[in-house]
């Protein structure tokens, strides 16, 4: 397998971009993923990769639970904020408003049109990304006319 | 959770269509497939949910590996000839030419521009699709200009 046939090939998978965020209630994690999709309509699963060594895996391998926060087409700004690592401050989260998600407390920024929050069932620690099946528990629209961001078209890639 | 903010929420994640395809040498399976991730860089390691009780899941269960076909923006026409069910006639699937994958010996569509092969590393059989986690060990390019189809752009979904 030729390095760039791999790396050409695997970023033709499409992704939007989303921030992923978890709390403990004393530490928070949020960051600007793409390794998302759905996984099983019933029960409604989605599978998330998280970098292993991330704030974020950490708190979620003890809390077994993250919320997800779809970007519109025109928040990429907002996806960059998540590109540095989490600061809180005051009811800001790298100076977006949130609010805790119903279920799991999660962190749910207010900005964002859609959003979903879920429980860890399975975890499959194996490369340099964990990976984590969730079982949706709770979902939220703001905004349903918003066209979710899609990654290619920001010119960006995380993948190959 | 309301079931259709739910329905909104999880069709707000952008996906691709790819046709994913696996063999025993017998038995083939192929279906147009969008709940498909790269999940780790090192290993290459990507994610794909395939519904559980199709002949893929079987043959992938048995062969512990598949085939990953992305179908060009211009190449709906072939993803929706594997919404049926799998038919071989010499040396076409569904009435698209093939040759086997070199590591894995998973079909590859001719015309598609991009493809991955991948044997499983982890299964997680938990919902109504069955999460493979499986390492990429082949890949390849026919057509680097193709733009890979966006299934929102479609007017098609398949998630909620």
């Amino acid at each position: 397998m030729e390095p760039q046939d791999k790396k050409l090939a695997l970023r033709a998978i499409n992704y939007g971009l989303y921030v992923l965020t978890a709390t403990d209630g004393t530490d928070y994690g949020a960051g600007g993923v793409n390794w998302l999709t759905q996984a099983s309509f019933e029960p409604p699963l989605i599978v998330a990769a998280v970098k292993a060594d991330s704030g974020s895996a950490a708190i979620i391998a003890k809390t077994g639970s993250f919320a997800v926060n779809v970007l519109a087409d025109d928040q990429l700004d907002i996806g960059k904020a998540f590109f540095r690592s989490t600061t809180v401050e005051g009811n800001t989260l790298n100076g977006q408003e949130f609010e805790p998600s119903p279920e799991t407390g999660n962190p749910l920024l207010l900005a964002t049109p859609y959003w979903f929050e879920a429980r860890v069932t399975d975890t499959v620690a194996r490369g340099d990304h964990t990976v984590f099946v969730a079982e949706v528990v709770g979902a939220g629209v703001r905004n349903p006319e918003a066209v979710p961001l899609l990654l290619r078209s920001t010119g960006m890639n995380y993948g190959g």
